[in-house]
């Protein structure tokens, strides 16, 4: 397989039917399916053709697991977020993770104005081999959680914020800009990309994903 | 007095000429003198003519004073810079704190990626009256700084970084969507305007500036 | 306390039953409770559940006063804006400053192009111990408020005027190159961050805020 | 004749050689001679060549006036500056109105922080036919002016300023949304279009410009 | 008067009420009446209210003349616009020329991909005292008709177009950098503020607006 | 031959050795040479050692015509430039359509304030195959050549202006919003890849280029 | 006739009214008719008007072909398109080309990620005497193409994307700085205009368009 | 250690004699040394007070490997640049990557308008465990090299190109949007980033770096 994963289907400029021909494929070939950017509607027209199917409303997410998921990771990714604004995108995340076969555990809520939440749960940066870090506004999380721990930080900047946060570019600045080295960034509101990036570092180098 | 201080010269598109002229006029009228933005060339012309007079090369500052300078706050100015680079415009402000009236305390290169060092000196965040935090890059510092303290804190973004730091601009949108409350911001670079503010708002409610 | 106020809810992202959550708990504390960006659906909800409650619908705020607010400042703040459209902002600040136990004035409707409005209010500029001035366009105002008086002067720029305005950025920009010293600025439309800082700034410096 | 004034040449991507040229063909036809954007040492080279000419070496222009200017305007123009470092553009639009057969008075240095400076003038501003306002930084003089009076103002954004006054663009962007109706604006650092153009507005609706 | 018309109200952010109010209010003092921006909506509620008054659809503008439009210009003010799109603030800059006592002429379509229209009405052109020339896409059309005539152009972009258009700011930079002189730029859709400067260019000197 | 000329130098970021070395290679398989963006020092230098080369330097071009061109348009490409400031950008289109075997025509100096320059020449437009048309400023240029005949036209925005021209940003937006049909744009000053392109557009289609 | 085929509607900004008029011309004069940007809804009016016309529903694009086609071209246009939310753009370039006169092929969903589906029709690419290449996210395609091909390539930047493609920018500006000569670039989502100018160069030399 | 490799000295904005003293500290604890942004001025300097050191002109890195570097990765780590002008940033990154031990191997000039060149060398793609591409222009190469295997792959964009490259912007947006997964970014020109976040992801997950 070229990609790692079978085909992650991306919802937004799909119609319910383009979606349902590519499900209906990815299922006949005895495949997992992940569906992001699936809007409420699609999903609940989803799910009616697909009662086998999970929809994670906050995340958008769509998946099936005809198969059980098979553990591929090396060690375990680690999602931080910011605040419950960035929760739909660290959701995206954690899902994709999970079905391409990785171990992952969450730390929600800690944005940089209480880094004492942060600091209280250090030994769960210490203990992930990636840390994907989900933040809008100002973006300051990565640099913070870089300069705490020596592990490939994956930094997601979200398009939560108003005025002069433009739809996400002071975030994706701010991480672009990190102080902190080992920070990598992705698209605004990319959880998915981050995830998968995150699981092809996660890979055992010889294994083929 | 309509500025609370009798002026300050901005040195920056001013000649040598014009600069000693203003001076002169100052220190005739007894008043102690401020000039920012006096690079090395035109410092050392006016080191010459004011033998009696100060010059700060590296933050490009000028100052006489030709009587003492009175205190006037009700509390101190804490000024922070995240990094070497920043000291130039940290040096602005802490020039012009103090030939204003204010105490003055420093805190230099305690940027974000090394939280330990700001976190170890929390007894002089509180002790303040209003924090100036100077930061390039992302421009994460004011954050941090504004999430442990509950005083004024005036974030100064500076143009030092390259590429995605745009001049200054990464910092200052990430100043803008500080996630911590009571954090105002001034211009790139601005030092001055800064302390300025700052010793505004540190004098007695009372007092004429 | 780490913020001052127990806890201000941005109820932008939020749902009804977030909020009414939170609220709760503010209240089970004895805390008063103050929620902005509360739009009219929401903010008629949270009526009904709280008929206690006061809804601003200009400002969309939503505050509850279970005891009475307590004075807490040393002066008086002040809350200036340009035009009508300015208003919902300036609201924003006048509700979070008030509950925030501060001394609040107003001067609204008093844009640049009509200065004698401005100017016949002289005395009341000069009363204050901070000042707030919240304006579009070409965010011209703190400028002029700046050149006036000696006191910190805190501008909001706000989103309203259309075409090169984008959003609020020209009235942004506008206020960060004031040429008054003194002038700091918050985020576009943030009455709410203005307002906050305009309350630590007119703390006593001795209180616990 | 097309434009209204012979020719003017536009100094800043033409050598001294191309310039010499058409001043030559100018003069042979009998013509006045105004060049902009001629730095201080094309300048020099063409005063060899002209000794007849005058450089006005603040503002950049070079002219030769082998004929008295005709007075052509049904007016007068005010050419009004808010700070020192307008002077340049400001000087190029008191050379180009006047070369142009316009009555031109000035009022420089009456920034919007100083207010009380424009306003000890308004009889000036009341006797203009046509109002030039030059300005950098926020760009907030256009608007006071065009306040007080209702003759037409021409805007001109200066690139004065540093960090995010961009070179100009927020100047720019104040006076295109200026609150005060009546102001048009020409391009940054444009002193010559703004008198150009106030030279027009000037003219007897009847008279072949 | 300051502003040479009684007062024109911007209708984007008010309520019917607001409008009704400040309606009465003008006709009260015995004068004529210019809303602009204001939406289908609102125009058939305030015909309902006045059924004197004519609601301009295209062009969102609302008037009532109670006393005949008193001539006042020394000349006729020509509105030309481009294309099609481009008529809603073309018909704005008419009616507020018309109602504040100017002739008005206008030359509609004729883009500059189809200069033949535009140059077979080359004497419209020269019989102005002021011109208007309403664009959008690259906003050439100023260029072009500031290079045929020796009269004031006032350009006036407009948000029409897609892509890299960016809702008006392709035209804006087009006429802020205009090759032919003579030519201010307003600000995106201002057809209002082009009329009123037009408008104050096209009195006479000695009239008091 | 994989781009139709056998290697064109690009020698902004080539030092003189760098590009001796691949002019040897070249001239060894018996080719002609061309490399753009050779300034005047290293231009020096290389004439140095290919005496047989031509410098030319407005255009920073250095070609080498070890044998005759071959021609190989079925038509001609007219090259026009608005204004002398443009005539580098232009002199590298010439200079690149020539070398790769066009017949090439030119009309300089033809800017849109000055219509009839260009409307006296419409037979050389019509005899064109391609026409590129070289503009910096407004870019209106490429508009009114698009409308006035059916040809394929290449704009190609210059750096040329100051200001709110954004180094070639305002002509390349009017260029991509170009109102004539049939108008293809190429990056800012990039006269090579509008002559490479009209070239490959002059080809025979049943040609090896 | 001025741009090569009678008139080409564009449909965004016109009623169904205005349509229905300007088809009814064109059909009267014996032409064909093209509308573009004709959304669902305008196109059900539209058929109910005209049974005889096709309405593209992805492409938007109305059609009535009253007459036959007539073949003009030279060679073939083919379109390629790198995503299936390309489609709707690639195909009003399809409909243009083709009631053009020109024979056209396709080769959708070949984007940069998965170029062996590109190489496969290497032979394709060859038999093009134009290329079109529609592209949204980074824009990569065209250059793609344009390394393997002698012909020119005319980009077509699109609008899908999110976070950081800026509504089709990043792809535009990836498309500009094209490293592969013979590209050019038409605005965002401009499929029409890039088949018309393939059209153009499609023609016979000789031909009238 | 916090950051995995002692310190690495950023030279940009140091001077020789603050480098020169960290330089002493780092070699004093018996650690190899990397300076990176050293300009050939002070590189000469540095390597006349330390001539056991390296000085790497193309890349501006300054090295001293007083003890042998230890290897510490995993696997390889492979550094793509699309063109010779990106060498500099992929030398600073093969420089970084090799001293915090890692194997290293470069595949320069595989530009994407020529990718038989990259594709004749898959296999050495496929024996990666961390892919640095390196390009600047449009930025196109990782998203190829993403699409043909199944390792992550970091993105560094170059400031090469001109125009609308805008200094390493349109390779940066370019890069964020890639339509292959496993794409991720760092800041423009930051080759160091690249290197140290590939040297971590090359890390055996239980390895203290
Ligand atoms: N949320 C997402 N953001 C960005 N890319 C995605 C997302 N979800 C899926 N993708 C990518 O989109 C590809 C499918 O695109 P498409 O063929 O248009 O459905 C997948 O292979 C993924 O690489
Ligand atoms: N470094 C600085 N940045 C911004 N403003 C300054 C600075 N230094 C001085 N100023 C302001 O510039 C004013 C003087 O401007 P000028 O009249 O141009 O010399 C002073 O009154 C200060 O308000
Ligand atoms: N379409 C318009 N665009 C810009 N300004 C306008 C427009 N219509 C009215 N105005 C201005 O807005 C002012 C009234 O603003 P307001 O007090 O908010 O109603 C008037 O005096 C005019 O100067
Ligand atoms: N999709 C399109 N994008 C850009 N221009 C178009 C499009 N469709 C038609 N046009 C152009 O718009 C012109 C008609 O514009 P209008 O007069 O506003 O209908 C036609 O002659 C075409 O050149
Ligand atoms: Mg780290
Ligand atoms: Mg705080
Ligand atoms: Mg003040
Ligand atoms: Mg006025
Ligand atoms: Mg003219
Ligand atoms: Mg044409
Ligand atoms: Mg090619
Ligand atoms: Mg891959």
């Amino acid at each position: 397989l070229r990609q790692g994963f079978p085909e992650v289907i991306f919802g937004e400029s799909k119609t319910v039917g383009q979606m349902e021909q590519i499900i209906m494929a990815l299922l006949g070939k005895g495949n997992n399916v992940l569906a992001t950017r699936v809007d409420g509607e699609k999903g609940a027209a989803l799910m009616h053709k697909f009662p086998v199917a999970s929809y994670h409303r906050e995340s958008r997410c769509l998946t099936i697991e005809q198969k059980p998921v098979e553990a591929k990771g090396r060690g375990k990714i680690v999602v931080i977020s910011a605040g419950t604004s960035d929760m739909p995108v660290a959701g995206e995340a954690v899902i994709t993770a999970r079905i391409m076969g990785n171990e992952v555990e969450t730390l929600f809520d800690v944005g940089v104005a209480g880094l004492h939440r942060l600091l209280a749960r250090k030994e769960l940066l210490f203990s992930a081999s990636v840390i994907i870090v989900v933040a809008g506004m100002e973006g300051a999380l990565p640099s913070v959680v870089g300069g705490l721990v020596d592990k490939p930080v994956i930094a997601v900047p979200t398009s939560v914020g108003y005025g002069a946060s433009f739809g996400g570019v002071a975030a994706l600045l701010g991480m672009l800009n990190s102080c902190a080295a080992g920070v990598t960034v992705v698209n605004i509101d990319n959880g998915f990309g981050a995830a998968y990036a995150a699981s092809l570092i996660n890979r055992e180098s010889s294994s083929t994903i």
